[in-house]
């Protein structure tokens, strides 16, 4: 059941409200940072070589991204994804119109990311012993893409699929008002799940699930092919989450909670 | 000592057990959609060269199902593994006819992973560098095996030590009353040692230590041969780590455990 | 708003600081000990190869920190970098003078740190199948250098940001008044920040975040060329994260902070 | 100062020291058994290959080591290790007689882990791409020893120092009775200290840290030569953690401890 909430305008635009997005904005930056920054390197320290980047590039996210949840956790419950936004509105968790101004941080805060890499590792052409003579490489952003051979539709059930993942885990470990101890360890747990599924969607997909992820590399290098991908697949995929966890695991218990206070591990 | 539990008919047809069959169900889809996929994935990243994928499919094993045994934990327990249910059924911990709806729950949410696996990777060819022209590649799911040149009950053997690991660290950190602050890094603790034994025992018996997880990609590819050897060591192993840890770290302290409240790290 | 605290001088001499102090160079120690002799050991390992060990030395300085941090956190607060130090300072959290024998402190644990390191690591050559006959090598201690084809100023700017991520994680996880549960697993964030920033940075501005680090290997090569880099870089960055977090998320909200005692997470 | 404690002979048969010396014995095997266990995998995976698995090996002994302190914390202490034993001995924690038998079950542990390892990886040779034909590999367990090139004294060193760093934090985030919050994922701090120093010393003195570690694969192979190092050295770096940690940050404070209870992070 969809519990979208409206609240007041005015809620919106509160001093609270306003260090939410602020929060969100500089998070976001400091995760796709990390995030597309590892890809970057990656791309640099295995020009043309054999060994695949993925691995690396999937940790780098994963601690970036468990990093960015617990600094923005206490301020704006640390969404850092259109996704995670939607997927709690659809369970009456944030209201809309708080809810777009999150989903305009979030892609600000990406885009400046990707620009400010542009700007740091752009410059003069390394001539190394990978490179013919007078070759010359910019390290440009990578877009997001799905995989030669593979349609777009199974690019975007792979991205609802491990979207599912990514909400159905915020919602289990941190939204939940009975999620007890797990609290604690919820940026991880918010971490590491990105982490696993880049590693298996990484070649397939790209492994997103995450449109201001996807936004931000393609903002700055001026290439949207192939975008909406990484919008249909997420936003099904946390809305999803959102009605199953919102309507079976918190809806029909609402009336246990009042009894048992214990908590159960 | 054995202390299997009957219980109730009616208990287990309970809401709050359809919901926890409905929890293993995802969160052992989820992992092991992570899980295998990562073998994919790194099927395709390094067909016919060198660099072996053991580690990080080890990696994301690890990572998946910490996330799986945390989103799970509060609703079902967060089994995810029928050696796992065996194991607390041996324990006393679950009840036989609520156990055996948990193993269809994992047998189906492994198998719902595997086949959702097969048509996102699946399709066309993509003849890349590494494969001779007009070669075709369709990306298998991986079932476990034992490796060339071992035997089966070396096989066996190598999954009753590591499921014996595994399912003493659920009680050590999770069942056991005394758990203390211990139960907040549980999950961490069970996904943990799943990587690790997976790093030593991938390329020897697999380093399944779940038979869902073994059955999963069987359903996808087919092909059930030498599954028994999942079967048998998890089972074994986790049933031991049920029957000493039951036994000497937690029955005989009952009557200690009202004297003391106190937790020792 | 910069918040300078100069305190009593006598604070800074008391037993407890005095205590900091060695709390501060013992864990520096130990963690740049572990940071810099894994990129030695890399440096070994893949000599003349094309393996890139950026990874394994990212995950390195990730674990070493964490624990540096775990370790000093209760005696000195577990700065282990003056960046942080400043940071706080900017922020009112720790006077100038105890500040400066912080920095005294992190300064000479890294430096001895790596004169230990060349003591166990140097010695004979071992010429090995990857070096021509009679080559004679020893294992230097690897400086942080912008790497080539970059200038000065993009690896200024990108130890600005990367610095920015870290110690805006030390307040939002550790330092803010209001983190709630978050402090039990400010370590592990602290640390896995490290470790995403130098996988992204690495192999562009080196990913130092922090000047005692750098400090430490220009002593024991004898080499400051460029290692302004790593100091105005980083004070720049950690002072702006002191602004900003102190600032906005946490000056304007002392008077909250009276009316609510709950933990958001 | 040193403060060992004799305590009555009866304390060290009671059924709770019983019980210590089994969580010991298991959790020591099961450590080993990965760690060892992940060292044979990725002997067998990068035969005559250029790729060096120290990382792989480094991370399957964090993983293990942590979960292993997990197991046994709350029974025994969670040593897993000779050198953390003298240590916590040098400071008071543990008397003698108890001491002894922690040792006798942490060998006791390793060396049947390394028999097992044996057994299950043992067996007929797999003639791979990798081998000429004809000729057979048994997969050994591998035992500790200090690189070529290095003299003895240098490992002996390498082991003092980051022994030094293992006990340390096992005292700060463990045994101190001030560590707070930190005793939450003091298993954490101290798997991944070890995980560290292994990226750092794996390639020159073995990184062992723990005689017990080193004593096991000895049995199994029959080779005791150069293990007196993993001896000598980490019993001087625990002893020294136990000197320093013990007089400095917990005797000298023992007063103020009264007077304040916050906990500080």
């Amino acid at each position: 059941m969809v519990k979208l909430a409206f609240g007041s305008v005015g809620d919106s635009f509160s001093a609270t409200s306003i260090k939410s997005y602020l929060a969100e904005f500089i998070a976001t930056l400091l995760f796709v940072f990390a995030g597309v920054g590892s890809a970057i390197a990656y791309g640099k320290l295995t020009s043309d070589a054999a060994l695949d980047p993925a691995g690396l590039v999937a940790v780098a996210h994963a601690l970036a991204l468990f990093v960015g949840v617990s600094i923005a956790a206490n301020i704006s419950g640390g969404h850092l994804n259109p996704a995670v936004t939607f997927g709690l509105a659809i369970g009456g968790n944030i209201t809309i119109l708080t809810g777009i101004f999150y989903w305009v941080a979030q892609l600000l805060g990406a885009s400046v990311a990707c620009l400010l890499l542009k700007f740091v590792t752009g410059g003069k052409a390394v001539p190394g012993a990978d490179l013919p003579p007078g070759r010359i490489r910019h390290w440009a952003v990578p877009t997001h893409g799905v995989a030669a051979g593979l349609s777009e539709i199974q690019g975007v059930v792979f991205e609802i699929i491990i979207t599912f993942a990514l909400v159905y885990t915020v919602y289990a470990t941190a939204a939940d008002p009975k999620k007890g101890s797990l609290g604690t360890i919820a940026p991880i747990a918010i971490g590491f799940i990105v982490g696993a599924n880049i590693l298996a969607a990484g070649p397939f997909s790209g492994g997103s699930m995450n449109p201001a992820r996807s936004f931000g590399p393609a903002v700055a290098a001026g290439d949207f092919s192939g975008n909406w991908v990484y919008w249909v697949g997420p936003l099904i995929g946390g809305g999803l989450a959102g009605l199953v966890y919102g309507d079976v695991f918190i809806a029909s218990n609402s009336e246990e909670r009042v009894e048992r206070s214990y908590e159960r591990v």
